[in-house]
């Protein structure tokens, strides 16, 4: 059996997911396309609005055919370590090929440039070194040093999608078996968009605010699979978890907070300053941020202080994993599980118990305090089984 | 001018706390009456009805001329450590006397058997390490010693303001020039009483529920400009910490827990094991409470981990004051400070600022995460000064 890989958040799933799913099984001819999917908390520092029960099941319910959780400490990370997590849980489930999604669509693109970046390592840490701290972001200047080496090239690590596939690329092809690689164009909506403005694709951003709205826009732009899975009483923000936020911070010593992973250069006296005079999160990280510290680098910070994430917990974690969770999957999905058996070197762990817990300890940690931002939601780890979706 | 001390909860101030005041000054002849009052926390694991301030003001209007606040890691505390806090604070500021209710209510008593413990500790800890595992209560088996030493003696050490006055002699006893002692007899309402049964003393247990099901019967047991004083929007009760007490059990690791102060013989396990299950505080409680860890020791618990408190903390702190936090104090008592100046060692605090803040730094923790509680609660410590009572 042929397999694809997907690296998502599906913060919810829309139309824009299923093409992607389609295409890359087109692309890749793969019998099963399988899911690294973040759990509840997600990659630019916030919690998803449905948690990873929903959306898992939404996948499934859309062409996935398995879904694994992609560990917290990868899921709320930069392009480089998100990537990192996501393509190690597809190699150690011995995918052929991953697909991804970006603003570029040319594979030749990804290659080039991230074997680059592997084989001339040093060099390019050394040319970075010197203009790290002219002022312009990081995707700027490594553009910048690109356009050096390959005047022709035309891959625009601006747009989100586009660095984040980098990421992938250079991931992959640290393996000494590579994965093939295929992305695909993404025609509409773009990353940022904030309001549905097409009949048939528009951005999880904008997807969000329509669902919280309850506008019937997003009819149009979403699975009717999905829309069915969505519960309007199961919704969070980051509003919910103010309070937890704000009390862990006033009641930590400057001390505490350095041991949270990415507390550096000083912030903890600034979240401390700051966090009496915010009423809201919105407020709070309006006030945190300055040029140093983005709104999403703040966002994530706050994510590691609310789950207390200490440095020597992360830092231990992207080690290495140590077992895959398996959150759902259909019957295709299940034969391919069972085919790869023996080549699967991780143990797969679709119920939790006493024998297996502790590899998933930040996992279940996350799950007992995302729990808490709205008493609607079950619980998410403990007495869960795998969602089984069979094909009607 | 002479001066007598009283330590005191005052939650909330009721009758027999003004005629406590009122034999106070009667029995010591005193100018000045001061109160120690325990802050935002109290010392059965619990959060003050109503903040410090409420609390100050009703004290200063029914005849206290100067309160002090007795820091959170006295306050939180069981009978010795409380009574040695509220004690050195007395000393502190050159108190002449100091008076207490108690079941008792004949100083004698107090003073021989607190005389006997201290020159006799060696004998005594002896005799307890024998008895100590023999199931009863800690205040029986200290009873049954000294029934041996002392077959006449009458002081029954299970009734509670008995047990903390023989803690209040002891500790008074330890310094160079013990202050002179008073106790007066609690005559009417008990301790445990839940209910108010009489036209005018209640207990204060009583009196809380009463108010918080606005009953007009504490218009009787209260003094009138206590009662003007009461703001049901401002109550609290466990029951308003309960989501952050349970995030900071959630997020703590056991190794997390472990830091705080009182935690041993394994109980972070069972806090650990018992919040996933409990919807409320009083029923988490139920659910922890054993044989060997009382009700008021899972409550006290509670709140050094509400509050951080660690075993470093604490145990820095409980070595000595470092400075006096005054609340509020009538003319009267303004001029006895002022008199006493020279005299009393340690930095007497009315506006905290960057130069003494450091001294009350667990206080001021205390108060943001209290203000948490209830929206209504307005900031406890930066930019309050302290009340000024000007006799009618």
């Amino acid at each position: 059996m042929k397999s694809c890989g997907v690296i998502v958040e599906y913060n919810p799933f829309h139309n824009g997911h299923r093409y992607h799913i389609q295409q890359a099984r087109l692309k890749s001819g793969a019998d099963v396309v399988i899911a690294v999917m973040s759990g509840n908390f997600l990659q630019r520092g916030e919690p998803a609005l449905l948690d990873k029960w929903a959306r898992a099941e939404m996948a499934l319910a859309a062409g996935i055919d398995i879904v694994v959780e992609l560990p917290v400490y990868s899921s709320v990370q930069a392009a480089d370590y998100f990537a990192e997590g996501g393509i190690a849980l597809l190699h150690a489930l011995q995918c052929d090929s991953f697909c991804f999604g970006s603003e570029n669509g040319k594979e030749k693109d990804f290659q080039q440039v991230a074997k680059w970046l592997i084989d001339e390592k040093e060099a390019f840490d050394q040319a970075f070194q010197m203009v790290k701290n002219s002022g312009s972001s990081y995707a700027a200047q490594v553009e910048a040093l690109l356009k050096e080496v390959y005047p022709t090239l035309s891959l625009n690590l601006s747009e989100p999608n586009n660095a984040l596939g980098l990421s992938y690329a250079k991931a992959n092809l640290a393996y000494p078996k590579p994965m093939e690689m295929y992305t695909i164009k993404r025609e509409k909506a773009g990353y940022h968009e904030t309001t549905i403005q097409d009949l048939e694709f528009a951005s999880a951003t904008a997807i969000r605010k329509s669902l919280i709205k309850k506008e019937s826009t997003v009819e149009s732009v979403m699975p009717a699979s999905s829309l069915e899975l969505v519960n309007q009483e199961k919704f969070v923000s980051w509003e919910n978890y103010w309070l937890l936020l704000r009390y862990q911070i006033m009641v930590s010593t400057v001390d505490d907070l350095q041991q949270i992973y990415q507390m550096n250069e000083g912030i903890e006296f600034r979240l401390k300053e700051k966090v009496k005079e915010a009423e809201t999160f919105t407020e709070f990280i309006g006030l945190v941020k300055n040029k140093r510290y983005t709104w999403t680098r703040i966002q994530r910070l706050c994510i590691y202080i609310l789950l207390q994430l200490k440095k020597t917990d992360v830092e231990a974690s992207v080690e290495g994993l140590k077992a895959i969770r398996v959150l759902g999957f259909t019957e295709q999905g299940r034969s391919y599980l069972k085919a790869k058996k023996t080549k699967i070197e991780l143990p797969i762990v679709t119920n939790l118990n006493a024998a297996n817990k502790n590899f998933f300890d930040l996992d279940i940690r996350a799950g007992f305090i995302y729990q808490l931002g709205n008493p609607h939601i079950l619980p998410q780890d403990y007495r869960r089984k795998p969602i089984y979706q069979i094909k009607s």
